[in-house]
């Protein structure tokens, strides 16, 4: 028996440089409904289901969080984000990453916490179209991360056993549901946490950003 | 023979959550000028010297930066950050821990890499008049962190043996540079870091925030 790995990426901070736009638009947001988050506590949530991330933000300051303030909070960090949009681009190599992928004949896919409203933004900084490449969103799925949920979407996507998986993401949310799963993770410094959080949540390894793995790619299953 | 510990205190993400905003301005600072810098590498430079983080720059993006150019990077960074300055609070616990110092009759001081033209901003958001209390800035000394002249300076205007002096930071160079004087270095979560980063940058403690760190201020030498 062989294991043929098959990648399934996580999308903002990954592939895409955006995790610190996100992180002020939440603050924006929050600032905008008069609750008060330190800027580093929003940023190690992000990439984490919204609902979660709701039940944190209640249980940390104590508010009360209704569905109707967790929508409004939902469209104006929509809204403050997509006015960054300008800004976001492709983390280094994540292109080259892909395409190497490609042309090695190796599966991948995408799998984001995030709704397709604010991942078209970063699939098309990316160049990616999703209606060739298997993307997962939020909406598809009952429980993002760090449920397991996407990525088990994305590997049946692929029609690929999820033991075979190689899950790429900057956020231990990541690791935590590959760990979930039985799937690997592989942890990028590019959406900035340190190295050892993401081994503390089970990364087997870490590397800089997208550009950094592919120099190691070998080392992660990526040959056929 | 006792030692009687001093305080100095790192500002940007140790006593008022600014990093992630310095972050992003610094960010539209180097986009306006064409250089292309990922936002997680711009993160882990905050706090260090304006001139080693245009050294880095050149070895990372291998782009020729002079003096003026630098100086340019300088201005629209200072100015981006004005502009978000409405959004920038003081850390949690912030205002309570240096009131206890100061009721406790420890003596503090303030070092910080910036210039005084970005600094005032949060000073202000703090309520610290730098009238009343030592601040030194990045104006005031030759070489900024992780060179530990700007800790030096602090000390000597509290009038106390570096030895004596407890350094609270966010960022790795502020532990390089308490190391360096031989002041000893407290990290602090709130600006970003993981706690490993600053565990191997020597911080010999390391907590969330300033209303963490004065829940357990006596582990550190703030009693007298």
């Amino acid at each position: 028996m062989r294991i043929e790995p098959v990648f399934l990426f996580d999308l903002d901070g990954t592939l895409v440089d955006s995790v610190y736009q996100h992180v002020l638009a939440w603050k924006q947001a929050l600032d905008s409904e008069g609750i008060e988050l330190s800027v580093w506590r929003i940023h190690r949530k992000i990439g984490m289901s919204g609902g979660l991330f709701a039940n944190q933000l209640v249980r940390e300051t104590g508010m009360a969080i209704d569905d109707e303030r967790l929508e409004r909070l939902r469209r104006k960090h929509a809204e403050a984000y997509r006015g960054m949009a300008d800004a976001i681009r492709p983390l280094p190599g994540a292109k080259d990453l892909l395409t190497f992928l490609t042309a090695a004949g190796i599966p991948w896919a995408i799998a984001t916490s995030g709704r397709l409203e604010t991942a078209a933004v970063n699939l098309a900084a990316l160049g990616v179209d999703p209606g060739e490449v298997p993307v997962v969103t939020r909406d598809q799925v009952k429980f993002a991360k760090p449920d397991p949920d996407l990525f088990l979407a994305a590997a049946a996507r692929l029609d690929a056993p999820i033991e075979t998986a190689v899950v790429v993401g900057d956020s231990i949310w990541d690791m935590l549901a590959a760990a979930r799963c039985r799937a690997l993770g592989v942890g990028l410094l590019c959406g900035g946490y340190g190295a050892s959080e993401l081994q503390q949540a089970t990364a087997f390894r870490v590397y800089d950003d997208p550009a950094d793995l592919l120099v190691h790619i070998d080392e992660v299953g990526g040959r056929r």
